[in-house]
């Protein structure tokens, strides 16, 4: 019973947090994606793409959220992009204080969108706003196609879901219309990608679709 | 900074917690395994096929943990094996306390092996004891041989980790001997297997080893 107060405060004080950051996004003019997923379901190689086939048409910033390591900042590095890692030291979700502390860091006049790479888990992230405009989650078609009945959090939350890794379809059980249906019933909204970032499937629609959040956002 | 106290509590709670339970199963001649992994990685097929595989020559009890669904209890519960749910509303463990509540609903009297299929989540359940003999964790190749290096607690905890999914490898480029080494750095005792439930690869090895444990403790 004590517990619930004190997680009550914490998730208040982050939503403030979260307004703050919120309110520097907006002056400054970005468009912000909380990029969500399991461990390994392709977040990072996503973003990689998605840097590559905007190549300068839009200018992209990372923040890398890690437990620990700095392999995925290296990887956002080697794309070109300005990049901040996060490490949590253990902590399992990104929190809007991390962020705001990595804001000093982060080269706002050249990015036009910042994604922010949570941790990898379906289940805390989705709990803490960072003050973005928007989740996106990733689903990889090797996880299963129930996943939305089990962790529905995330994708209430979402804003879309990209079904990835869909390469790999034929060699799974994964059924994409179930996935689809699942993940509409928790969330009617949610704008639905089926992408392979190995052949490129679904890419395109996906860029399309970014570049109006962005213009939009401006 | 008030934060890191109420953590310490709160782990130390569960840890006298679990310990009741650790006596519980020890009193009750029970094997008991903390099965984790992200969501997705196979556990609650895995669970099936050794199931089946032991075939009555040892009996198997389940605890299913998750934020919401019976969906995996009703799998288990199709292969014949006694099978308690905690639906964690929410929650991204379990913890020794949502254990001992299920006690009193498990058929100790018929159970050899007891399985803890924990919630899908890579980061969190490593950190809370529910008073098991040992922890195991599972890892799709569909994941990526990088993840003993982004999430280091959950091999370090574990006594073996099941490389699960082997019949994507040739589809994926996940380097079965890195990820090898990458977690006998973190863990050099991890006793590793490499396991498809498709095709039954390295499932005999495993089960042996599990009998082997089993016959061990009891």
């Amino acid at each position: 019973m004590v517990n619930i107060p004190i997680v009550r405060n914490i998730l208040q004080a982050n939503e403030n947090i979260a307004s703050e950051n919120r309110q520097f996004f907006k002056e400054n003019g970005l468009l912000v994606i909380n990029l969500l997923s399991s461990p390994g379901a392709g977040k990072t190689t996503f973003l990689e793409k998605t840097i590559e086939m905007l190549n300068g048409e839009m200018r992209i910033g990372v923040i890398e959220g890690d437990i620990q390591s700095t392999l995925d900042s290296e990887r956002i590095e080697k794309c070109g992009a300005p990049v901040v890692q996060i490490n949590t030291e253990g902590g399992c979700h990104l929190d809007a204080n991390m962020i705001k502390a990595a804001l000093p860091d982060l080269k706002v006049q050249v990015i036009d969108i910042l994604f922010i790479e949570n941790v990898g888990n379906l289940v805390c992230p989705a709990e803490f706003n960072l003050g973005e405009d928007m989740k996106v989650m990733l689903l990889s078609v090797a996880e299963g196609d129930d996943k939305p009945l089990k962790y529905p959090l995330a994708f209430r939350e979402s804003k879309a879901l990209v079904i990835n890794k869909s390469d790999l379809l034929p060699f799974t059980n994964f059924h994409t219309e179930k996935a689809k249906q699942y993940s509409l019933d928790i969330n009617p909204k949610l704008e639905i990608f089926e992408t392979s970032c190995y052949t490129g499937e679904g890419l395109n629609r996906w860029i399309q679709w970014l570049k109006i959040q962005a213009l939009s956002c401006s």
